[in-house]
């Protein structure tokens, strides 16, 4: 165990692109648990899209970051801890953290499951993708998906919840060859394309080419268009970001087809997924069996190191991770 | 009975807003039933603003044109129908009418209730209101409402189906004072203002204070996003016509701050009344004692005489109508 704790603080809001001279990080004593509290080494960061949005206002400056982590508790002064228990709580972008027990959750030993998977498809990025397609789209057994930014971690989740669901045909887009293949080899898209690789409205008519029931919207801007355009009569639009537009200092132009939500009878919704915390056990009775048996894959895009966590932060937003980007803290 | 039977086509499409040279009277003889029909002489006929729409395209080129109107049975050749009933049909824009029973409704008689609150609020206008609340919007008693275009035909009977429903606050946008005092003194508006005296955005921040719940629009454009602006989260927008759009060559700009629908929890759906005929008989037996009782009114601003019918159209695309527009044919 290092004697020093290490933390990121924000310390300037960006305008655009964040360059990582918005964060610094702070060295201090490991902290001492009081009682009634716990002192947790945290093993694994998660570094998510809703961040950048943060970074404008919602994070304090010079103040500690919130993020969800998964820690192994060091040393306890509560009876609701136990020295080894592995824990999730969301002190992240620090290597210590002390927690209360009701600010964790002490997390199962499934076989099969790791205890990533509970920053990943188990965590907040795969309930967003469970409660976008369940109570925001109500996806019907047969029915069409489009996944934008399908590679990354709310993407994959929902791509292969979709067809765990009984999705008739589920579609794909992300930004690169690489990231295609991963979708249709490994995920099992039904098809799948590179948006920077042609108009978006064309490649989304031909791997869909019947149209679309249900779109889960990561992406905003060019690709909500796209997916309006190729949307059948009755389609749902579960909204969950809009990571293209986190860093323009203009709002981006909305979607010029937007009327057409009338002609079609669509319906266009957002959500946060701090307001559905109550579907987490639907979730877990869904995924553990397929999780343990191979079926559904729980990708991450992992960062070596704790100093490594802005960088990992500066490349998802860029897209360079493929499934869930990680910050490995210390070997596990 | 007249001895001719006159009927407006179309004939152009407009470019931009209609001018009346886009329509045509057509005059020929009175037609004669053929067996299983019936002649129908129109007295009322309703002019709409998703006939705009249709004038750029899904209306054929000198032909007869589609409308709801109530006309009364002048011969008949069916057993279905009986000289002297009043019926309900969609041939409208024409004097005369052959019709088959199974196109028609044959309209019930009842006290205190006129047959033009047909083309009215118990017409498609109040049944676009009662979807928008009902199904789409699904309104909770104790909330607030908001109607854009509330002096028109949907947008009044959207305020008063809101207040019978329970509405807590019921604002109401329109472009006169004429129409504002109309909505908070015959219709029970609780607030209303005139949207060309100021800025939309603070004028509804002003009459609904603590923010809305539901948006009925009609209208789109600034409208749309005044309101996303104003909603408190998990507001519904029910999207039943864009009447700011119609006459765009360009797309509109879609409202600047669509992305609060994720921060806030909104959902924005469309709908076409069509898909919902299904719900006419909740809608009468709502409002049928309300009218006898004098507590909802049905408000119409009548053109005279069926030469009037272009000029009542465009007049009502001016907004120059309160309540529902409509034509008289003949004395009824």
């Amino acid at each position: 165990m290092p004697q020093t704790a290490r933390s990121v603080q924000q310390v300037s809001r960006p305008s655009g692109r964040p360059t990582g001279a918005e964060f610094r990080f702070v060295d201090g004593p490991v902290p001492a648990p009081g009682p009634g509290t716990a002192l947790v080494e945290n093993v694994l960061l998660s570094v998510d899209p809703y961040m950048r949005e943060n970074m404008d206002g919602d994070w304090a400056l010079a103040a500690p970051l919130e993020g969800r982590s998964i820690g192994r508790v060091t040393a306890s002064r509560t009876h609701g801890l136990t020295e080894g228990d592995l824990v999730f709580h969301r002190q992240g972008w620090r290597t210590h953290a002390v927690v209360r027990p009701e600010e964790v959750r002490v997390l199962p030993q499934a076989p099969g499951v790791p205890a990533e998977a509970y920053l990943g498809i188990l965590g907040g990025t795969g309930l967003t993708a469970y409660v976008a397609l369940t109570r925001i789209a109500r996806i019907e057994p047969g029915e069409t998906v489009y996944v934008s930014a399908a590679a990354g971690g709310v993407g994959s989740a929902a791509g292969q919840l979709a067809r765990l669901m009984g999705a008739g045909r589920v579609v794909g887009s992300a930004g690169s060859p690489a990231k295609v293949r991963f979708l249709v080899e490994e995920l099992g898209f039904d098809a799948a394309f590179d948006h920077r690789e042609g108009r978006l409205a064309e490649q989304l008519a031909k791997a869909a080419p019947e149209g679309i029931d249900v779109y889960i919207d990561n992406v905003g801007g060019e690709h909500l268009e796209a997916a309006i355009g190729a949307m059948r009569e009755y389609g749902r639009i579960a909204w969950c970001g809009a990571i293209a537009q986190y860093d323009a200092s203009e709002p981006p132009p909305a979607p010029r087809n937007l009327f057409d939500l009338v002609g079609k009878s669509i319906r266009l919704e957002g959500f946060l997924v701090r307001n559905h915390r109550d579907a987490q056990e639907e979730l877990e009775r869904l995924l553990l069996p397929a999780l343990a048996a191979g079926t559904v894959i729980d990708r991450h895009t992992v960062t070596e190191g704790f100093d490594g966590v802005v960088d990992a932060f500066l490349g998802m937003l860029d897209g360079r991770n493929t499934g869930k980007a990680t910050v490995r803290v210390v070997a596990s």
